[in-house]
């Protein structure tokens, strides 16, 4: 039996044991879920034993556990370390959103439904599939380890500390990552560029307490007012990130870098299909492609500040905050951008208010050398896999890890993703394309055993 | 026993029984609080009965009930309608910022803390038991009538309708109500003006679901950063709604009236006292004490958007909402201001989002006729009560159904508030002074004496 013909055998099950996963609400950022998230990481290490591999162990750190597997069975062959999560994104109003609960798993017109169904317990699950597929039948050719946390919705913080603390533990010739997306289940894509992150929470303060609006409405400088106004600065009329340095070391593409990803360009059409909106806004001179890949951002993720309850209050509030993160590429420093940040924030808080600028977590950009071996590997099983040959993008999303793989163990990565564009990521109706599953699994044996010299 | 004996006899039975009607967390804009707003008006109801009124009823209304309680028993003497109201603010989270429980009324260096205690529970009792201290002495001079309401913190919208449909009923020489503050123990003052109120939601609709931040960041116009945008842009630099037309109204001081009313100035000391802000704010060319009682606002009483959870979530929000009134002031027009606001908030509005501006309720802005027998009646009762002639000033609030009892049946109203600038209504550790819930007394008992011809 062939790996491929175990992966067509053992499909059913393999789905069975995904939905089971899934049901565990491992919600990395909610305190009130931590107990869910442990759940998560024992469930993992022990179907990591269940799978066949040969060491399968749940690491403590300052916050929640980062569950570690290997087997090395393949002596002089190459090693390869998976890494992937297991928590998820929160899931807001399940009961006003969610078309059915984001933690019991269905199947919809041959798509998964469930918060982490695509990211990442799904395609982390696709790699770990795949592994079993090569250890069941007999045919691993390399050797493999997973590094799988439970902080990549929170910022990672700990995992890069491990990372930095088990460099032996997690040598390996090349990371393996499956948490991004393709652009359509026939046009696979390789990721050659990932964004960093710089997170920050941006808070005015106003009066000691909250304030009746008619007693004091006129005389003090109202906090929600006043974020406004310092949020409203941030952007210029060119949809230009407002704060003097921003750009300083952002690396601009030659025009032949600019004309080989305009071969990928995000159509007016797909940003109504999937947003719903005809629309688009962005940096003034670059295309829609470019605004995601390789120019950074700055984005209001959340808003609060006094009376949000049902009808009417009369309040002045106190404070207001601002949830704000940047989204960084070559060569941006996520710490300069955080002082460069408050900076700006501090200067544009006018006297009659106190402001405050703090940082929740950064991340590194990445960017993949096109023309390593193992991209070529990963275009040769994407073509298996998948039927088409990929194209390569530059991504808008963070997976700021593998900055720190690279930084840390010098070692190169492969971004092998299996999510589409329209699997609602971080949002309402979460969702995993099985026929994505099934060739995912098939792309990542192929490229296992590329590795390994047998294909 | 004169009525002033038995006020002093009954001290510390009045505050017992003010703490059981405080007891009740009858918050009005909260549907959770249905059964506790009812329970707090059968309660009054109860005790208005238990007072010695000769009739008292609970109304039925598409909302919350109004209490109305009356005793004729002095024909051919003047008759006194008596406002309050019995709803009260929500409590936002008690465990943060209380010092003591909302619905556990406590006394603490001469002031009880509870929600309600001055708006309005605490007043309204005030006039019920100097009512009461009439009756039971058998001095009662006047008629009086009670009508009490419970949504005057979410609209008083069916109240507005009450007094059109039962204006024989209501039928009164005057309308006295406490729902207002006086300077300070020692210096009462009467209310000659109120502001007005246009309270509005703008709510900026981005994409048809909340998206990822990376994925579509710099690509799609956030709806939180557009509604700070257009938050921002109401007002000017100098603190003036930039509104077409919202000035267009407001009647204009002579230099005469400002020179009166400029006898109670509002002092930075205060404005630091009470808020903590050393820097005031607002719009140029008057004092603050103007800015408060003459001049119009526009205030943003709460904002909601995204992810507001602990940590980090990064999504791009799908909607940004903010709750946002206007004060208005003689002789702006409550609709006419929704319906220019509305305007702006549209010609703000970028093609790359959708807006809308919902109108949640109105009220009427309130001017005092001061050389009324009956302002000249309470001028006396304030310094029998108070031992201090009461400065006469504008104030900042609303109490819109005073509007509706002018024009609806030709009532003039006296304003005989026994609150204080620091109570902290509407906010957290709201209190009431007992040395003014015993002067009050004293001071409503003097008023309704001289309005019969016994003072």
């Amino acid at each position: 039996m062939t790996p491929y013909d175990y992966i067509e055998a053992q499909q059913d099950a393999f789905l069975e044991q995904l939905k089971e996963w899934l049901r565990i609400p491992s919600i990395s950022t909610l305190s009130e879920h931590k107990a869910d998230v442990r759940h998560a990481a024992e469930w993992l290490r022990a179907h990591f034993m269940l799978m066949g591999m040969a060491r399968a162990e749940v690491f403590e750190t300052p916050g929640h556990p980062i569950v570690y597997a290997e087997w090395l069975g393949a002596p002089g062959a190459p090693t390869v370390l998976i890494y992937g999560h297991y928590d998820v994104q929160p899931v807001d109003d399940p009961a006003r959103q969610w078309r059915s609960d984001p933690f019991e798993p269905v199947v919809r017109d041959g798509k998964l439904y469930a918060r982490g169904a695509t990211d990442d317990k799904g395609q982390t699950f696709t790699q770990m599939k795949a592994v079993q597929s090569l250890l069941a039948t007999g045919e691993m050719p390399v050797n493999v380890k997973f590094m799988v946390e439970g902080e990549e919705e929170c910022g990672s913080t700990n995992a890069y500390a491990f990372v930095e603390q088990h460099a032996d533990l997690l040598a390996a010739d090349v990371v393996v990552v499956s948490d991004s997306h393709i652009l359509a289940p026939d046009r696979p894509s390789i990721v050659t560029g990932l964004r960093g992150m710089t997170y920050m929470e941006i808070e005015v303060f106003g009066p000691s307490h909250a304030l009746h609006s008619g007693a004091y409405g006129g005389i003090v400088h109202n906090p929600a007012q006043a974020l406004a106004e310092i949020l409203a600065a941030l952007h210029d009329g060119d949809g230009r990130v407002a704060v003097p340095g921003f750009y300083d070391d952002v690396a601009e593409l030659s025009a032949g870098q600019r004309t080989a990803l305009a071969k990928v360009p995000f159509t007016l059409e797909r940003l109504e299909h999937e947003t719903g909106l005809t629309a688009p806004w962005g940096e003034a001179g670059y295309e829609l492609h470019e605004r995601l890949g390789i120019r950074p951002t700055l984005e209001v993720n959340g808003l609060i500040s006094g009376w949000t309850g049902e009808g009417s209050k009369t309040v002045l509030p106190d404070t207001a905050l601002a949830k704000v993160s940047c989204r960084l590429v070559p060569y941006q420093d996520p710490l300069k951008i955080y002082r460069l940040v408050a900076d700006r924030v501090a200067a544009l808080t006018p006297p009659t208010v106190r402001s405050e600028v703090r940082l929740l977590h950064t991340g590194n950009w990445v960017v993949v050398d096109l023309d390593s071996p193992y991209i070529r590997a990963a275009a040769r099983a994407y073509e298996f896999g998948f039927g088409a040959a990929p194209v390569y993008v530059r991504e808008g999303g963070s997976i700021p890890i593998i900055g720190t793989f690279q930084k840390t163990l010098g070692t190169p990565a492969v971004l092998l993703g299996f999510g589409l564009p329209d699997d609602n990521l971080h949002a309402p109706n979460e969702r995993f394309h099985l026929g994505n599953f099934h060739r995912g699994m098939k792309t990542a044996v192929h490229f296992y055993q590329q590795l390994g010299g047998r294909a």
